[in-house]
Formats: C-alpha cells, structure tokens, sequence
C-alpha cells in the first residue's frame, strides 16, 4: 500500500524559564478554567500565521509583553503525541472536532519571575512551577520542558547574558552560582566559582551589602551589559 | 469570521555543508530528473514518521550514510512559502495534486566533501555548490540556507570539533583559518588566528609537510578528539 502524507494541524507551546532565587520554575497555565490540571501555554496556529507569529501571540496573551525573546527549538512530531484519549478530548472542545493529528513547535523564553504579568484572553491564571516538582502533564509538554532545560545550557554556553536577565537588577553571587547549579542540573564549587565571577569583566560590585540577613551580609552586585557586548566572542 | 487553523502537509529540507578547502559548499539535488534547476534534498513526511525520522531517511538516500549527525534548526511556516505557481506544480508531479499549504523544519548536517556518497533512489545526482554562487531555488531554500549558515556558527561555538569534521584528517594551519573565514564570513587577521590555533590543546603538529605546493611547504596538524574531549567546558 501507498504510504500517505502527513496532513496535521501545528501549534506552538512556549516554555517560559524564570529562576526564584532557589530553582528554576516554569510558567503554566490551567487546562481547563478552575483545573487543577496544568500545562504549558500553547495554541494551534491560524492559517494566516506563520509559526514564530503565534509563538508571539500566545507570550502576549500570557505576559503583556509585546516583542519578548523567543527561542524556537525543536519540532516535536511524534505520531502518538496527541492520541491519548484524555488529550484528545480537550482538543475536541478547546479547538474542534476531528484533530486526528498534531505536530507542535517549541519555544524557549525567559522572564524574571517578580515581573508583573498582564496575561489578556484565557491565559489569566498563571502559575509558577519548580521544575523538579511538575507533575504529569498533558500531550508530550513533560519531555518539551525537558528539552528546553537542554536548550537553555546551549544558550547560556552562546550568551552567558541570558543568565543576568533571570537574576535581580542586583544580585549576589551566591544566586547566580545557585541558579547556574540549576541551569546545569549539578554541584559547582562555591570557592572557585566566586573566584570566576570576580574575573567577568561584565559583573560590578555595587556599594551596597545586604541587609536583614541571617548569615554574613554579602555584597550586591549588578551586569554591565556595555562591558558585555565588548566582550562577545568576535572572530 | 472565525479563523481557521493551519491544516497543512510537513516536509523536511536537509542542508548538507561541505569545504572545499576554498569555500563553503551546500549539497543540491536536481529539481527533476536531467534539469538545470537544484533544490534542497528534502521529503513530504509519511504519516507514521516523526519529523527527524524524516530527515534520516532523507539524508540516508543522500549519502548512503546512516545516523549522520543532524541538527534540526528551524521550522519555516511561512503561510506563502508554497505559494509559487511553479512550486505548485513542481508538488503537483512529485507529490500528489492539492498541496495547498506545506510547512518544513529544516536540518544542518556536516560532511567531508571528498567523502564517496553512495545516493539511493531519488538523490542519484547530487551537486556541491559554493554558497556564493547558489542561484535562485525553489519555495524558500535560499532563505532555510542563509539561516543555515547562522546555525551553522552557533554550531562551532558550541562544539569548536564541528570545524575539523569540515576539514581532512591531516590539514594546515591556512585551511582552518580559511574555513573560519567562510563560516563566519569575515577576514580574520592570519596572525592572531596562528597563534590561537598554536595554543590549542587538541591540535597537534605532525611530523609532515606539505609537497609540491607553490608556496613555502607549511607542516600538517591533526585533531585529537580525545584531548578536545578533555577542554570541553564543564562547569
């Protein structure tokens, strides 16, 4: 028998990193209205749309924020991806009838999570989620935040700058020795890590130290990002 | 109105870079059997395929190789992007009739342009191209191209090793530099670049010259996988 041609409906679903000071969370929203059920924020695509429009669509939708960087990753296509009765179903009443098959286009951003977010249209409930606490979710969003923790290493290796706009405007350097053990998923020497972010020609110390804390007050710091971009790699 | 989704056929398009020691080349395929016209090697996927399957598959019948590295870079959805009559009919004949909207995720893959490649099926006859001299393409190949060579940098900086895949076992300094030059698509001062490739740890100086060269006979380096192995960034 002559094989047949994919014919599919394509959304997009935009995983959206923030760091909390501890652990990286990742934005969710409610299935349904009033769910508990979560998953990542998403939507099939318009016919007039090419894949990056929507992509900036539904971050409006979820953030208020007009023109967000968004990092397209990976196609996921799996033909068994959407054929679990349970999915089904929500695509049935969601979108429409019929979506016998679904291709998804993933997305990769971040956002520092004390920003306020204006979500318009059915994003308004929003929820921060540690990565290491997400439970089942719906479709393959599991194994696409999984990949997208992949995809944030590969963009911190090419900007480390990325790592600045998920910390405060000022830090300390034990945040982002926390957040880069959270990024790359292991231990890292506190020592010589302290001794690296000393060297970045791109990280000041500020004039200030913390206050109100239980342990010795260590000093803020903040990014420099005009040092930065002299700094870039350019052959 | 209500908005329609995108119901849409998927292909994959598999840009194959080579260096011919001079430039940068891109491997084509003919449009049809015995034309002048090239396109990107490239597939409708089958119902039961994943899109990377895909792209396996594409690049197996290209080469004869199997599990050549392959790095999916973009998906290209543009709502025109198949909207050419001649790209219509070309689908026409190729396909199957009614092709009315067609997305492709695009992949970067690496060979050695000396390498034998044994084409299966309908890639018999394959064509290097220098990037340079790539004329106008079917649907937007040259657009997946330009987009090719931004991945193609990311590529390198993330693993510096993808460049001596590009060049022979045994190779000189001035081919590097030239390689580097054609990836980043800028002059690199000769200098600077010999000094850097001289501190290498994974460069190693053999113990042969070039023969019967024009020029002064320059010494022959290696790459050495396992010392790379070593300086790889590990945080």
């Amino acid at each position: 028998m002559r094989k047949k041609f994919i014919h599919t409906y394509v959304s997009v679903d935009c995983t959206v990193l923030g760091f909390d000071g501890e652990r990286l969370n990742i934005l969710l929203v409610r299935k349904e209205k009033n769910s508990e059920e979560l998953k990542l924020p998403g939507s099939l695509i318009y016919d007039d749309e090419d894949v990056n429009d929507a992509a900036s669509r539904v971050l409006f939708e979820l953030t208020g924020i007009k023109k967000m960087t968004q990092r397209q990753f990976r196609c996921f296509a799996s033909p068994d991806r959407a054929s679990k009765e349970e999915d089904i179903q929500w695509l049935d009443v969601e979108y429409q009838p019929n979506i016998n098959r679904l291709i998804t286009v993933a997305y990769l951003s971040i956002i520092r999570i004390g920003k306020k977010l204006n979500a318009i249209s059915k994003f308004k409930e929003t929820v921060w989620v540690p990565i290491d606490e997400i439970s089942h979710l719906p479709f393959d969003h599991n194994e696409i935040i999984t990949e997208s923790l992949k995809e944030i290493r590969q963009w911190v290796e090419l900007e480390p700058a990325v790592v600045f706009e998920l910390l405060p405007q000022k830090f300390v350097i034990s945040q982002v020795h926390k957040l880069y053990e959270e990024i790359y998923n292991k231990d890292i020497d506190i020592r010589n890590f302290h001794k690296k972010m000393q060297q970045l020609p791109y990280i000041e110390k500020m004039d200030e130290k913390q206050v109100n804390v239980a342990h010795r007050a260590a000093m803020y710091y903040k990014f420099k990002k005009t040092e930065y971009n002299k700094y870039k790699i350019n052959l």
